[in-house]
């Protein structure tokens, strides 16, 4: 049984999901065969397999998958096809108060409670169906494949506990998760790839590495860079930096929270204070209504209505910018004038979207607003697109695609002067034609302000992230009601371009350590150089090596360990150190270093300085 | 009529407050001279002079201060000595009832209406008196000068409006704001040096230079860092940068919120949440009482309480770094870890506290915490002085003072065990005499929590500033139970140091406007050189030179305005531009540029790269 649908999302339902959806009942088949006494309540393609949650006696356990999967390679086999029959409201009810609905059988005494429930929540008037596939039938709004068969490239992934609706108040159900492809080559490429992400999940790798760390007590989704993440980001930041420099791009500092009214201006509060953390009630109103008894109901409303004036925790820097452009007088002479800031900013996520670096509550972006007149929009886009693709480029991603994301004319929402948008959307298809990557145009997709171009990067192992956002707004300028002299004399409305290449430092990070498999390249590695010697005798020749090195700004350590020499390779490379300088009696002599590398074989002798002048001017180059 | 006071408060003004205490009698027996219905209040000295409150029909405005201070003149002239007299409750109830009491004479229908409160508010039984200067009579505890001679070198400053007592509901009073000093010489020199700090005023500077802005719409306290400003913030936090990566300091990077509960064990919350913005409560938690209809007072009590839980914008960064020592098994091996951050905190400052850069409620420290074994405090410690020294030197701050501040025995705030405080206490005095500068020792000034080291820098015009903290603490780590392995393979407490040689940066940057009066040298200038084509004939040589000096990393900027050569000298120097390279159609030719200074008078031609050289030179070296 598929969430209830409209017909149309049933129709949009790919054969991918079709064919998963089919599994889920193929594997609910299975289980009943086990245990008969199953419950089916909901069960779901998703993007990368499907679920199916119910009610039994026995608690499934990853032991039990193997007998699970015997069972619905059974199911497979016998080519069971998958018919739809339509039922009146009160077949239904019958079959679902038999136990018949989502079962092999009648089970007399053990009605189909959750079936029961799903068929009062479809609305009067609406065609039921359900889908038979042997001896079980379940309650399905469809679509499904022709036979069982086609569900035999398929594998058991987890077991964990949900709710029914995901309502705590009635009871926990079991859900098991699955997945399934056409081809055995599809299914063992997932799994490959599974194994791959598990490998470099930033999570477990930021833990090992000591790259950051999430902690309770400071909150959920709160990143605590630590001393070798923040040295990353520290030359992510440079990076960035050295090239907003290059473009003409003005620093700016702003705070991390700002008035109600900012962001009533804005338009971000009240209307989506849903993704924002509570706002900061001014003190004397909160000490004023503690002292009267009000009600917090008052104290909310007064906040969402205006009557009461606060903070909030700033979820973007646009109406911070914007006050910085707006503080001064500023003529077509001034513009473009490009603010840019390692901003950070807070936005409520549910807990239960949190994970790693990659969905957080607080985040710095690598932000930028640009205010030009109409007339630079399009040369100062094809800037922003530049940066974005020097920034890809530099960390080696090459894999990626980009989308125009235009205003669909029958869509109201996307307000403004039809003229104005048919010049933005111009600008940005000329923009992304300079990219010489091929790019795609979806109606529909701009924001409502203006029209925005994306990145879509595919990392080392297949997997979408959107990354690098750039759009063009004509609304925010109307609302603070900015303005510049233009050659005529006149006031006149600049447009703002709003972008971020990384998108989010955290964000960012995460997807690099996964991409990389902490093996950063030496540029952005924590640790560059670590010097091993050999034993407590060139330990002082090992120190002078770590002063040159430190001096010639090379992030370098030394081993002091009593451990032996193979001992201190292998930790190196675990701690996934580019470059090792081993040293005995013999390199001390001769004023060399055994050079060896984090991930090639070969060996290289040198003299300390020729290392040195390689060292830095492969970090110089930023070299992958 | 000084503020209620005990008998020791009074015996502790010093001879300059008493002056200027008797010199605000003078002023009222003048005020009374000219406008005899005037109703005194309240008048204290101040650190740089005085004021007295009063209530009257004629309304005070600068254009009376010559008038008045004729007046003053005069009643000094008359050499009145100011005599103090006991008199009974009754006796100045029935002065005050008829008028006499802050007067010249009686005023039927006048009574002093403020004085009749001031009587009221003396305690039962403690002594009341009054000091009578030629006819005015004045309730007043004193003390005061011998006579009204000793007033002489006087000057009215400003005239602003006041409540009675503070209490809006009271109505409005004049308040009249004068200095004294003993002598002509000393009066001149304060209005000189206030003179100085006018022209000096970072808030005035800021907003003429661009450096930042201060919108009510994002909130009062909140700076916004301008490109210009923002590009002094960098360089400060480059050269800080520098130092700590030498010194063998991690940066790190933290959230600007956590739980409240972390601010529970640190102990700043709910205790000191007078200095702090109001908490944010849970999401669920305030949308439960909302929708429960719960007061104000309960989730206020329930957050102070920890029934309830929420966030707190950050006050300091301590508890995070904490948390980040906290993440992994330390040994004694690892200590000590020196954990730093430009950490932006919050804290709640009282608006009519709020004054440019030196008084915000958001500001960004150079903040660090150190964790060591007791047996390290001492090196730590130095090595923390030696860095704000280098810090204060670099920026050409010569005159300080050190101020070691330790408990006081007898004062039971100071907890914690007593051979750890005189060991703590012997070490920091031990760092304090590494500094060659004189130092003075402060008992009663610690921390609650342990000693520490202040440094007071003396501004350009002699004004004190405290700068550079470095505090020794045993109690942080006792309340988040830190620990360590030690040698003995055991656990141990390690000891945290506290230390930020700027302060803040905001209020660090407002005094370095004020002392180099917005002409940052050349390393902190904002823009540094700027190119002066004397007429477009010269103007393509000169955008070859800015992009030879950009290219070189200088800040430079070209003035393309049709203006003569001798207004872009003028504008140059008055945004006060280190460098200007004046292009004229000889220099062109030659390959030279004439290369003038900000502050000095004398020319100099040179080739563009000797200039180059010149210039990256002074800006490595931090040249003032």
């Amino acid at each position: 049984m598929s969430e209830r649908k409209t017909l149309d999302e049933r129709q949009q339902m790919t054969d991918l999901e079709r064919l998963r959806h089919s599994t889920a009942h193929v594997m609910a088949t299975a289980i009943l065969r086990l245990w008969p006494d199953a419950q089916f309540a909901y069960g779901p393609p998703l993007e990368n397999g499907f679920y199916y949650d119910f009610d039994m006696k026995h608690r499934i356990t990853p032991d039990d998958f193997e007998k699970i999967e015997a069972e619905m390679r059974k199911v497979a086999k016998e080519n069971q096809r998958f018919e739809r029959k339509v039922i009146s409201r009160e077949e239904a009810k019958a079959l679902a108060e038999s136990g018949r609905l989502g079962g092999l059988s009648e089970r007399p005494g053990n009605p189909s409670k959750f079936k029961l429930d799903l068929i009062d929540k479809i609305p009067e008037g609406e065609e039921i169906s359900c889908f038979q596939n042997g001896d079980f039938i379940d309650l399905c709004a469809g679509p499904h494949v022709g036979s069982t068969a086609k569900t035999k490239h398929s594998k058991l992934m987890s077991v964990s506990s949900s709710f029914y609706m995901g309502d705590e108040s009635k009871g926990q159900l079991q859900r098991l998760y699955g997945t399934a492809f056409p081809t055995k080559e599809e299914l063992d490429q997932h799994l490959v790839r599974l194994e791959e992400a598990k490998k470099r999940d930033h999570r477990r790798l930021g833990r090992e590495l000591h790259l950051f760390h999430i902690d309770e007590a400071v909150g959920q989704g709160l990143i605590l860079w630590k001393p070798k993440g923040a040295l990353v980001r520290r030359a992510l930041q440079d990076f960035i930096t050295q090239e907003l420099d290059k473009q003409g791009y003005s620093q700016v500092f702003t705070p991390h929270i700002g008035k109600l009214d900012l962001y009533r201006t804005s338009g971000h509060f009240p209307y989506y204070q849903e993704s924002q953390y509570p706002p900061i009630p001014e003190r004397d109103i909160l000490e004023k209504l503690a002292d009267e008894d009000t009600s917090c109901a008052t104290l909310v409303n007064g906040l969402n209505e205006g009557t009461y004036e606060g903070y909030m925790l700033k979820p973007m820097n646009c109406p911070h910018h914007i006050k910085i452009f707006a503080s001064e007088h500023r003529s077509y002479r001034d513009l473009p004038v490009r603010l840019a800031e390692f901003g950070t900013v807070y936005r409520w996520e549910q807990s239960g979207e949190l994970g790693g670096m990659t969905r957080v509550r607080g985040f710095t972006q690598d932000d930028a607003h640009l205010f030009c007149t109409p007339d630079q929009v399009a040369k100062e886009l094809i800037g922003c697109l530049s940066l974005v693709k020097t920034v890809l480029t530099t960390l080696g991603m090459h894999d990626y695609r980009v989308r125009v994301g235009l205003r669909d004319p029958d869509d109201s929402k996307f307000t403004g002067d039809p003229e104005k948008w048919d010049q933005a959307e111009a600008a940005c298809r000329a923009a992304a034609a300079t990219l010489d990557v091929p790019f795609t145009e979806e109606a529909g997709e701009a924001a409502f302000y203006g029209p925005k171009i994306d990145f879509v990067v595919k990392d080392v192992i297949g997997r979408d992230w959107q990354l690098g956002t750039v759009q063009v707004d004509y609304v925010l300028p109307e609302r603070f009601n900015l303005s510049y002299i233009g050659t005529d004399n006149a006031q006149h409305r600049p447009v703002m371009i709003h972008r971020a290449p990384f998108g989010s430092l955290e964000r960012f990070t995460g997807l690099l350590i996964e991409h990389f498999e902490g093996k950063f390249p030496t540029w952005l590695a924590p640790e560059q150089v670590r010097v091993l010697p050999i034993s407590d005798k060139t330990l002082e020749a090992a120190e002078e090596i770590v002063a040159k090195l430190a001096n010639a700004g090379v992030r370098v350590a030394i081993d002091r360990s009593p451990d032996k020499i193979g001992a201190k390779i292998r930790n190196t490379r675990l701690e996934r150190v580019p470059y090792m300088l081993v040293l005995g009696a013999r390199e001390v002599e001769e004023g060399t270093v055994s050079v060896r590398h984090r991930d090639r074989e070969e060996l290289a002798t040198m003299s300390v300085d020729q290392f040195i002048t390689e060292i830095t001017e492969e970090i110089k180059n930023r070299c992958l």
